[in-house]
């Protein structure tokens, strides 16, 4: 199963283990400013759960041979004073966190039938903009169950490569995410690689 | 096609048409309580994107025969305010609004393979607590697409009655909300009619 996650997450942001999560998001501290321990870690971002939410995605693969035994939600926040920005120039301001919260899903429960909704939380994954930090201004953090830091992701993971490649706005694939894009699309911030990938496809 | 949407949405909350939605709710007020208009619609409430997420459903049926010839995503948001209520007391307060957003699911985009990443908004409901104001304390909103005041759905409406036979907390589906379920199983708020489900199910 890890390896299938593996495959799906790649692109998205990077893999994380499954396991129950904590529920502890909600009586956090509401900073959203990135803190960093001493040995290069990030401290968890507890109060993401009240950030602005882009989007929520469902069995999600770059990959058209990926097969998993579970369904799988991402959920995506971002801190609101980066949202804010975005609104008003299209791209992120440094000190920018986007965290993809992965929860499993369920089909049959309650009086539901078809379909899934959201259980719990199977890892927790954070992109963050510093810009006097990184050298590519950007880097990955995955937070195992319980953690309360995440570990960085070297720069050679492809995740960054990914990310660098295709994303639609400064390596955040904003094309998943449904009010931002039109207004990335009005400000003219859409990445070459995005727009080559458009040109390509003909349409998007 | 919308006989089919009905199906779904009927439990959840009601049916709303299908069409594309104005992508205008960044740029609104960010007042969250209830407005009413003159003929007893309610005003959109525009900022809802900045309102608490609670959870997304994916393709979500109450009825095991239901097929769609789409994908859909179900966001589900919250005041803020209520929001921290909840938290506090794993129930609601007076002048709570919820609000379902759906939108298109698409499978094939950019680099997306498989599973379904989100799209144009297809519509819009509220649930809206007013005790003063509804004799059933709640009500159910539907906005179609451009409105800016939503048609109260009749009490006769059988959302009104599923949702208080099923519902977990005080006729709103807290079974499908990840970070609430478990505040209101600390707080005793679960509902009787969801406690019975529970115990009938030998599970949840």
């Amino acid at each position: 199963m890890s390896r299938n996650i593996q495959v799906l997450l790649c692109g998205l942001f990077f893999a994380a283990p499954l396991g129950l999560w904590r529920e502890a998001t909600v009586a956090a501290p509401a900073s959203s400013a990135p803190h960093y321990t001493r040995d290069g870690g990030l401290a968890f971002p507890a109060s993401y759960r009240t950030w602005t939410f882009l989007t929520s995605g469902f069995d999600m693969s770059y990959s058209a041979s990926m097969r998993m035994d579970h369904h799988m939600f991402d959920n995506v926040f971002v801190n609101p004073d980066s949202y804010a920005d975005f609104v008003r120039t299209g791209t992120w301001p440094d000190k920018t966190m986007l965290v993809m919260e992965q929860r499993a899903g369920q089909s049959r429960g309650s009086i539901n039938k078809l379909g899934a909704f959201q259980r719990e939380i199977v890892g927790v994954e954070v992109h963050v903009r510093d810009d006097a930090r990184f050298p590519g201004r950007w880097a990955f953090f995955a937070f195992g169950p319980s953690d309360r830091t995440g570990t960085m992701l070297p720069p050679a993971a492809s995740c960054y490569a990914c990310h660098s490649d295709h994303a639609a706005v400064d390596t955040t694939f904003v094309q998943f995410y449904p009010t931002l894009l039109p207004i990335a699309e009005r400000h003219g911030t859409l990445s070459h690689g995005y727009r080559s990938e458009l040109r390509d496809a003909g349409s998007h």
